[in-house]
Order: structure tokens, then sequence, then C-alpha cells
């Protein structure tokens, strides 16, 4: 009975496989990539197996020459990231002919129920374009899980032959950094507001960006888009860069998503990052470096998680807060009770 | 035969406790003071049981009504922060009355083996001013033990009776988040230059500052001191508050540590910090968070420090490295062989 459940699960991987990588028939590579990333999604212990068997076959088999691009995209509330997935989504597949696949990290979606719903709503010409996949998270677990399955959702996305990968994060909690640490490229789009509108844009985030795009710089809020990028360009002057020998320093571009104004443009800034970083080999340096990171951020934040759930930690903590026991002891004593 | 040898313990421990708490004998504090530090900074298993139970006493004691003020130093090389320390510490101790503790983490000094020395001749007035103390790192270990200890350290030097502990970081790995995390206010004092001179700078360093020193601002440098103080301000000025309500907000000041300018009103920024935060609570606040923070940071560390250290790790690093196996897949396999 085992072995036939077993190997059930198997041929369940195996065609996944087949049905994902098959150029043939769209719906069927859709539905079967759809179901891919929820079985990676899932806390079920013998689907998570057959998700890593599935995940197994992706990496043994033929890479493309040509390596999808990996971009993520962040920015606070307002600054219209949905329209700009949407505007720079359809000049890629309508103008470029390339694939387009979507994944937002939305944590919001466990409250309102209708992170799907709402995303196809927000990007309606993309949500019917045959050459755009858009997926939310589910609206299930913690950020951090999400996050992390997203870094197998991206593999499951370029197998399904997607040419472009966008992974959209509304930034709470520690996601940006997350998503910066699963992309090629990072890029924040901000509204042509200063101040208090930008507070929303996470401390450390400006360092890890390649690419600020300033948006809305249409009708009248050309001048004040001019401003901010100007502001952005002097804040980010003195910044050293994130790659050997300042190959690349963060560019302040300005787009209008409503218009489609600078979509062009922004895509010639992104391929001009991977030509300059593809001569230095640095984005296969930066992969294989973010695997590496991604195995150990899944090794902390699991041991951290089991060890946090413990019921003596309460304890302690209360304990170290009030200055009852040092940090120091308090760790030992976690340890030891491990 | 235990027996004793646990009872000399508890008496080593009782005595150096009750030496650097007495206020009599300035020679014995001192040497309790230090032998303590190293005490706490040892790796050795029953002397670390030792200093548990030193801190432990520490801890139990009764607090001084007026809190020290825990102030965190980094800089780019050639900032001039010893320099600055020197003069900084001289005004603290002569101008104000105050006893002041320096603890410099400089990993360097297991290089040079003299970091001893190299501290009391960069800061020649200050070492053998009798209201000062200045402790360098110890030479052993990692960077990460080092600025753990060095938490541990800045709670004997309290005990101690000093009223301003300035722990100083070159800035090497995390060092300077460490510190961030074990003081009220954060400092970065930078040189009155821009561009190159800079890349120093470790990128988010910037988001955890309370105060930013252009030192060096004497002579002909004053323009260029200017100058860079201007950029620091409109560098900082998008940058959100660390601090609930925006109670605080990075302040851009200018010293001469040469000609001892600027010490008055620097300590005036300071005293300026620690009455605003403590009128809303929060430097209590920061420190129970900290602690509780610093109880995770030991933890993770020990944990990540122990699973890095098998055999099976390298392995499964370059499998993850080179595609062969999913950064999760990894990670379960390390965590199903803990």
């Amino acid at each position: 009975m085992l072995r036939i459940s077993r190997l059930a699960k198997s041929k369940l991987v195996d065609k996944l496989y087949s049905d994902i990588c098959q150029k043939d028939n769209e719906a069927i590579r859709r539905t079967a990539l759809a179901r891919a990333i929820t079985l990676v999604e899932t806390k079920h212990p013998s689907k998570q197996k057959n998700a890593e068997e599935l995940l197994d076959l992706l990496l043994k088999r033929e890479k493309p020459e040509k390596r999808p691009f990996r971009i993520g995209l962040t920015g606070p509330p307002g600054a219209g990231k949905s329209t700009f997935i949407e505007s720079f989504g359809q000049y890629l597949t309508n103008e470029k002919n390339l694939k387009v696949a979507v994944l937002a990290i939305d944590p919001s979606s466990s409250r309102t129920g209708g992170s799907l719903l709402g995303d196809k709503t927000r990007m309606e010409l993309l949500s019917r374009n045959p050459n755009a996949y858009i997926r939310p998270s589910p609206s299930s677990g913690t950020l951090g899980g999400v996050a992390q399955t997203t870094f197998e959702s991206c593999l499951l996305c370029e197998a399904a032959g997607y040419d472009v990968i966008l992974v959209e994060t509304v930034g709470v909690g520690q996601s940006e950094f997350k998503v910066a640490d699963m992309v090629d490229l990072f890029c924040l789009i901000i509204p042509p507001a200063g101040g208090d509108e930008l507070q929303g844009i996470k401390r450390g985030i400006i360092e890890v960006v390649d690419l600020v795009l300033v948006n809305k710089s249409d009708g009248d809020l050309v001048p004040a888009a001019r401003r901010i990028q100007m502001e952005y360009l002097s804040a980010l002057k003195y910044m050293p860069s994130n790659y050997p020998n300042g190959v690349w320093k963060p560019i302040v571009g300005r787009v209008s998503s409503k218009e489609g104004n600078g979509m062009a443009e922004s895509w010639g800034l992104i391929n001009k990052f991977f030509d300059k970083l593809n001569d230095h080999k640095l984005i296969d340096e930066k992969r294989r470096k973010q695997r590496i990171n991604w195995m150990w951020h899944h090794v902390q934040e699991r041991l951290l998680a089991s060890t946090r759930s413990k019921d003596f930690v309460k304890n302690l903590e209360f304990k170290v807060e009030n200055d009852l026991i040092t940090p120091s002891r308090a760790a030992n004593s976690i340890l030891d009770k491990l």
C-alpha cells in the first residue's frame, strides 16, 4: 500500500514536470504551473516531499540558453506598483514578445481573503494576457514562509518558459530584503512625493536597489517627479556600489505607467544592467551566492522557529526583558534545553 | 574536592563583585574590572560559569539613580575616531566631572598583537586619566564573539561607576550593527571628505545612526566639513525616524577633535537625545528590546555556529551553489541531520 502511494506520488510529480515543461498546450502548462506552485507552498509533509522531488527534476533539466530575468519590485503604498507592472508587462509581452510571470508577495491577502481577485482586478489587461502569468502569494502562513516559497516559485515559472519574472512585494517585515536576495535586479518604485509619503520606504531598502523608478511622471506631476529623481540621485551618490569594481551604480529613472511612458527606457536600463553584470559573470556569481544564502535563510528560520516555539522560551524572554538574567545566560539556557 | 573548587569559584566571584562595586580604592576597582572583563571574555566553560555568576550578582544589585549613557561610535578609517574619543573623553572627565569607559572593538588587534599598546598610544591623555578606563577588544576569537562579550563588558563598566560608556568599532563584518543594538545612542564619525573616502562606510549604517559628526572641521578643512555636513543632512532628510512619532531624527554636527571644538555642543546634542527619549520612556524600552534581541543574537549565533561546523554542511553548500539541490531541500537535510 505504501509502495503504491509512493508510486502515485512519483507519477504526480512526473506529470506535473512534463506538463510544465511542454510547449504544445498552453492551458495544460498554466494549470500545471499553478498546481506546482501550490505544491511548493504546502506545509503538508508528504506533499513537501513531492515538491522537493519536482524541484529536483527542474534542477536536473537542460537549462535554456537565454536565462530568464529575475526582477524584484518594491515601493510604498500608492507608488503605483500594480499599474507599473500592468504597463510594463503589456510592453514586454506585446512589444518585445516576451513571456512575463508576476509573483506578488502580499501578506495582507490573509486578511482580505481576496488577494487573487484583487490582483486580477488591479492588473486587468495583464491578467487576461496569454503571455502573462500572475500569481499572488497564498494567504496561509507567515510572511517568511511566503517569501521562502517564492524563491521556488521563481524556478517553476522559469521552467514553464517565462522570460521575465517580476517578484513584487508590498514591503511588510523583511520581505524586501528577502526578495532582494532572490532576484538579479532589485527595483524601487516611488511616487513623485517627498517627506511623509516616503516614510513608507523601509530603512535600508535604498541600500539594496539597482534601479529606482519615479512613477506617475505625467501631467502636473512631472516637475515633482523630476525633483524627486534629483533628490534620489543625490542621496544615492555616496552609496558604495553593490558590485565589485563599481560595475553598476543605482540609476534613477522616471516613468508614467498610466501613459505607458518610460517602459522602453526602463527595459533598456534593465538590459544594460544584465549586459554589464553578465560581462563580468556577476549574474552567475550573484545567483550562486543567493542559493547559499537562501539555504542558510531556511536553516536559520527553521532552527529559530522551532526554538521560539518552545514553552520555556517565553519565561526566559520575560526574565531577560526585566533584567533578572543576562541575555547570554538565557541563550545558554535555551541551548542547553534543546 | 569538587565542593572546595566550587566554593573557591564563588569566593572569586564575590570578591570581584565587591571590588568592582566599592568606591574607596580606585586601584583595586580598576584591577577587578579588568579581571572581570577578561572573565566574561573567556571561552573556558568553568570560567564562563563564574562570569555568569558575576553578571547575575550585578543584575541583582541596586541600580544607580542616574543611568549611565551607552554611546556607540563608528566611522571609516581616517575619520579620527581615536582623536575624537581622546578629546571628548578629556572634555567629559575634566569639564563635566564624569567617569568615562571606552570599549574598543578592533578585530585587527589579533593580527597586530599590539592592540592594547596601540589604544594606549592613540589615546595618550585619556589612557593616563584616572577618570577614564580604556579597554581594547581581546585578540582572541571571532568578531562576533568579541562584540558579544562587549555587551557584558558594558554592564561591568556601569557597575564600576562609569557614567559614560563609549563603545568604539572600526566596522568589520557586522560589528556596527551589533554595537548599534547594545547602545542607547549610535554615532557615526566621518572625515570631511566625500566620494571614494566615504566608501568605507558600511551600507546600511546610515540607517541606524542617531548622530553624525563631521570631524576635522578645522583650518582649511572647514569648508569641506560644511559641505559634507550639508550632504549628509540632505541624504538623511528622507530617512524615516528610528523612534515612534519621530521623537528623534539624526542630527549632523561638526567637530574638531584636534582643537577640541564642538565637544560641548556634541555633549549637548547627546543630552538632548537622552532627555527626549527619556521623556517618552524610550531609553527603557530600547534597552528592554535590546536585551531580548541580544538573547536571540546569542541563540542564533551559537545555533548557526554549531550547525556550520558540521562536516556534512560543506558538501551541501557545494551542491546548492552548483544547482544540484534546491536550497530548501539542503536546509531540510541539515535540519534532519541535526
